[in-house]
């Protein structure tokens, strides 16, 4: 019965990830991390190799603030649609607030002239904590299979 | 506890709407609405405006009925399979027996010819209701990011 | 309550089956099933038409076993990456300690040039029971709607 509330509570945290990502809510994504977060985005090579440098990382909530920020004023990107398809979630406890966590993750991009395609395949891999406004991630990491990644400007996966 | 068993539910009603689509029983996939059912399947660039024009509309159950009738009488076009995966369920309760439901999806299409490839992305809207035989869709709009979508005779999103 | 519990663990299941498969953990892939299991890969037009016959077939769990030992051993094929996406659980209880299961599948891969697409989709229709060690496969047929689809030393689905 708790592995299920946890597993409930987790399912509906990843849920709310790609909901705000998916849909222009962009605002809302910083505060599902705390506020000591990190987040990075890496290649599986350099992950499978125990190397932990990506195209991107921030170390606290501000720097995703930020770049919400930078995202919002830049538009000079093309627009486009995301939708993130998860899979495989792998939980770990670690202690009673603390939780290690795995999934797969699949993006599928609508471009500007209407077309859909696998953007992105990867995984995820987080550590989420409870706080009291409910879980939160602390740490993670994107690791991405597919090497064509657009590095700047991009949207968070 | 309560939150858990409505999330549940809400998932089962969803699983069971892209089973009976996928698995050729599209006989059952007018049941899963109320009677005065609203289905409309409606472009991102309107949905986004607040034009709720679209390339469909339902406005009862007895429309989707003649719709399955139609599309088994009709089999001018060419044999495919749909698989639909859904992701980042987004649950709003308005009262104890209403609820405004989001959802993305991706539907992978597989022709005849054997090729499997993404053939629509895009979001669901939907307002579920509590009936005697369980949740029912009382409005579903299916909001398509692709602009390359069959318009003629397409089996259900 | 009870059907909650049992969707919670036929999916944590089906969870575990993915991230195996996906995260370079095949020899844990074989424990997931019971020792007198059937596994089998079929296309669609054979599943159909009542035709059992695929292009794989094991019948108990050690083919599988045997089956990952090849793989580790055969470097011959490309390196890839896939992501397993899954949608739409049908469970239909049999008896108290068993289960038919079916499930929508989508795989991703990523070859070694990099590229994501999708590689093949179908449907999977299992048998679980309940034994000592949990919710295991005692059956499940992987029916692929793709035709082109690798036949020799291929991952498992």
């Amino acid at each position: 019965m708790e592995r299920m509330a946890l597993w409930f509570e987790l399912h509906s945290l990843q849920e709310r990830y790609v909901s705000v990502l998916d849909n222009d809510r962009l605002e809302e994504w910083p505060a599902l991390f705390t506020e000591d977060c990190e987040y990075g985005i890496i290649p599986k090579e350099n992950a499978d190799m125990g190397l932990p440098v990506g195209i991107m990382w921030c170390n606290n909530q501000r720097m995703l603030r930020d770049r919400v920020v930078s995202l919002r004023n830049a538009n000079i990107f093309e627009a486009h649609t995301y939708r993130h398809m998860t899979s495989g979630l792998d939980i770990t406890p670690v202690d009673a607030d603390t939780v290690e966590m795995k999934a797969n993750y699949v993006v599928v991009q609508t471009r500007a002239n209407g077309e859909s395609q696998v953007y992105q395949a990867g995984r995820y891999e987080d550590r989420v904590v409870r706080t009291a406004e409910g879980w939160r991630y602390q740490k993670k990491r994107v690791i991405y299979d597919t090497s064509r990644v657009q590095t700047l400007l991009a949207t968070p996966v």
